[in-house]
């Protein structure tokens, strides 16, 4: 048994799809693991070769067959001084397995089966992958020391590991693919602890890093002795190589290159996700610029500081669309953000469409009062215009509602909700106002007027408007939405933690005929532990109102 | 044993969170059977109490709670003379079962908690309930006949029919939550047959009946003897009681009222899973009324027929949105077809809300060339009106997409994309003509203007504009569309079956980028094997190509 081995961890995004590019990086990232890090083993994050998740790819024969002939370039490529892991889709005999295959000196040595298949949250991996009963642990031999490999939800359960070390693993490998979602790292951390100190095995915990769609991969590695020591996370939402050394005698680790976290807080956390999550869905659907309305409110305000933090100020444009019920104090406040920020900002009036919107339904609104639908239509001309500059000048318009909004439907679908990305989607209103005053603490000036954090909300669709008009203060709102939707509690149990029984009902109500808006929305990126979309899935013909 | 057994089958709707009237509902039902039908066994759908499928409300504990009280207020209410089968999601010690159970003399008898769940197409039923791995079968006697139980997946695999027969039944009840499909009722009487012959037990399908969202189940119950004989279906998408007497020595049955299909060919049954999918989803959602924008073409002129049979002509009104673009012909068309259905028209110029936005945009849009940025305006100008009348008049708006334009994203999001029900989302533009003509044949005078059928398909949105000018012939497109997204066959399939690469290159590369338009899309009724929505859940980030 060698004293020692070296461990490289590729914390690296692989795009859903891009199966030959994958692959292509995956060949070279073994050559640069062995060449420039001397790395004994390099690991890869789940499903590397496919991207993550591939959702329904997966049932397309000629996706299957794409990854398992890249697995076997990959395979053909790997030197004799070197084991890779490699995780890919493994379609055999009829059964699709989420596999994760362990190659050495042009061969695959052996292929771990994921065994624990999750289906819930956000995860469907029973809709596309089987579980092999007979599937047996996979322990190899490198340089003496046996290596054991678990894919990624099998950590979370005894009986992998245990098999694992059962048959002879003292080190374990566990490629994964988890997104990020606020809170998450402690609970891993200490299943770590555990883990390895009840197993006696020191593991290695590798996470795939980047956004797909509404989930953003944090990356935030990890590995633990077997005496239970966790050693830090690998910065999150960071792009590394992570190089270990491991100790075979002692079973622990000592790292040679690992950039671990600054500002591990939970806001600088949901600000990474955020950010993380606009440039990877630009980049992936071949966006370099966006544009979103600023309103000079809050959720605009903030969703500006992110798209710049996300992708530089140079590539974003903001625009002002004033109409006859916007103040002079949110027109000032959305230049001076822009100044500060040193983003183009542009002006268009919506009057002349609201105008004109007004005029084709004069005759058929003739003698009823104005309502709601003059609001919305404000907002759809808004919609309209900033859907026409991303049209003719191209950039992906992001649209700047919070959690709260989408919970409640204070929002115009095909308004105010057009564009293709929402990055507040999972933080409501309260958390807005927090992440804002969060990052107002950062470095350097403010990126948010502190003006446009203090004034009270309002949509500016009418005279006098603030959102409070319609909605219950937001601690209230947010408060009771956290406990219906977070937290599945019942409307008898919010009404007995002290929420009068009228506003609940009210906000509930609200929550379910709304969810055909939320049906229509855009996706944004998750930062909770229930976020809308494919996290939360709910009828919308609903009876029920418990 | 009694030489006959009365079987009353309640295909009806129990809508999804309807709890406590789905619960109600049931317990009349019950006495009705026994009293007017003199049945000894009374059957209701897979999942009765709760709606199918509920979805994420299964993961609220409020639901659950009210779903076994209203069980067993059912239970309570069950005389002596009679035994109920009620399907309800019972959760027990952590764990939560897709179950029926039979209900007699106030008690529970025996409860079957469905061994095979389905996580595929559009179900998810491994995301809420677990399989019971020591469940035994619930067989139990009905006046001397020993009857089984089994929830519908069930019986497409051999073993709990096995079991069932192994414990005895001769008799086995079968009550089912399964979707309309074109081409189903096929596969699934075959099926029966070959059980029935195979188990020597006779076989009571009975379907649930309803639209819910994207979903419309057809009822089309169905019975089998025990020497393979299947009877005929009962009459899809229809709410009704189905009584037979099963003779308990030949283990046979006889339909004392079972009212069958009329027409059973594709194109029937693809009628009327669209119009019971408008009726439902209105009803469901508190719409009495309807609008849709009547453009003088194909897809509109069908989305109204196929409203007016949903609801009636007067909840449907049809709103012509002339431009500068539209040609007397449309304008024409549209108005022949209201007279002829008796359909209020209302006509609504959209020029002075395009000219509007025009005007809104000119000093950006300055020196720039139109585009397709001028046609886009044109549908969202349209899609803010009707959006404004249903906001200000009250109604719901459809939205007459098919399922050729999803598939390439030949829409406007936020404009003819715009509404709350798509009846034509999964009918291919082929289809769509095909459906339009097979109701011109049925009864009386044309409901689809000859002309609208036969003139060129076009947008209208520029000069002497045809969809041919942006897109391959329909029967092309279309082809290409089924083997693609149908069939799941790869681009090199394709085109090997004699489609041009370029044309199938340019088809599926406009599918990949359209989805993020399909992400926000608005639910409409599942017709196909493979429709768009919860049944094909693709990644928005996305480089596979092949």
């Amino acid at each position: 048994m060698k004293d020692s081995l070296r461990i490289a961890l590729a914390q690296f995004d692989f795009p859903v799809g891009a199966v030959e590019d994958n692959a292509a990086r995956i060949i070279e990232m073994i050559g640069e693991a062995s060449d420039e890090y001397g790395a004994d083993i390099v690991v890869f994050p789940e499903l590397a070769i496919s991207g993550y998740p591939p959702e329904d790819l997966l049932l397309r024969p000629a996706f299957l067959a794409r990854c398992e002939a890249a697995l076997q370039r990959i395979a053909a490529s790997v030197p004799a001084d070197i084991v890779a892991i490699v995780g890919w889709p493994e379609a055999t005999g009829g059964a699709l397995y989420n596999a994760a295959s362990v190659l050495r000196d042009g061969a695959i040595v052996c292929t771990r089966r994921k065994h624990e298949l999750p289906n819930y949250a956000v995860f469907d991996e029973r809709r596309y992958f089987d579980v092999d009963p007979h599937a047996e642990p996979c322990v190899f031999d490198v340089h003496g020391v046996p290596v054991g490999l678990l894919v990624c939800e099998d950590l979370w359960f005894t009986e992998p590991l245990a098999d694992a070390v059962g048959a002879g693993a003292q080190l374990v490998l566990v490629p994964n693919a988890s997104p990020f979602e606020r809170g998450k790292h402690g609970q891993r951390d200490a299943l770590l602890a555990r883990a390895s100190r009840e197993s006696g095995a020191a593991l290695v915990y590798l996470n795939m890093v980047g956004g797909q769609d509404a989930l953003v991969f944090d990356g935030a590695s990890v590995v633990a002795d077997a005496n239970g020591t966790v050693h830090p996370t690998a910065a999150a939402f960071t792009d590394q190589w992570l190089v270990l050394e491991y100790d075979t005698a002692a079973r622990s680790f000592m790292p040679l290159q690992w950039m671990d976290d600054g500002d591990e807080s939970v806001d600088a956390l949901a600000w990474r996700a955020v950010t993380r999550g606009i440039a990877d869905y630009c980049a992936k659907n071949g966006f370099s610029k966006v544009w979103l309305g600023l309103s000079g409110g809050m959720d605009s305000a903030l969703a500006l500081a992110l798209a710049v933090d996300a992708l530089g100020a140079d590539n974003v444009t903001a625009v002002r669309l004033p109409s006859r019920y916007t103040s002079g104090l949110s027109n000032d406040l959305a230049a001076e953000q822009c100044a500060a920020l040193g983003v183009r900002l542009e002006t268009i009036s919506i009057e002349p469409a609201f105008e004109g919107l007004l005029q084709a339904l004069a005759p058929m609104f003739e003698g009823h009062p104005a309502d709601a639908t003059e609001e919305n239509l404000q907002s759809r001309a808004r919609g309209a215009i900033m859907m026409a500059l991303s049209n003719k000048f191209g950039g992906l318009l992001l649209t700047t509602g919070n959690k709260s909004e989408y919970a409640v439907g204070y929002a115009t679908i095909y308004g105010d909700m057009c564009g293709g990305y929402a990055p507040l989607k999972d933080l409501y209103k309260t958390e807005v106002y927090g992440l804002a005053k969060w990052r107002n603490t950062v470095g350097g000036a403010p990126v948010i007027p502190p003006a446009v954090i203090a004034r009270p909300p309002s949509a500016e669709l009418r005279e006098d408007q603030t959102d409070q008009d319609s909605l219950p203060a937001y601690d209230v709102l947010d408060g009771i939405l956290y406990r219906y939707v977070d937290q599945e509690q019942s409307r008898d149990e919010i009404v007995a933690a002290g929420y009068a029984a009228e506003v609940v009902d009210r906000v509930l109500r609200l929550v379910r005929t709304s969810e055909w808006k939320r049906h229509q929305a855009a996706p944004g990126p998750k930062v909770s532990r229930r976020a809308f979309g494919r996290e939360r899935r709910y009828p919308i013909s609903n009876r029920f109102e418990g």
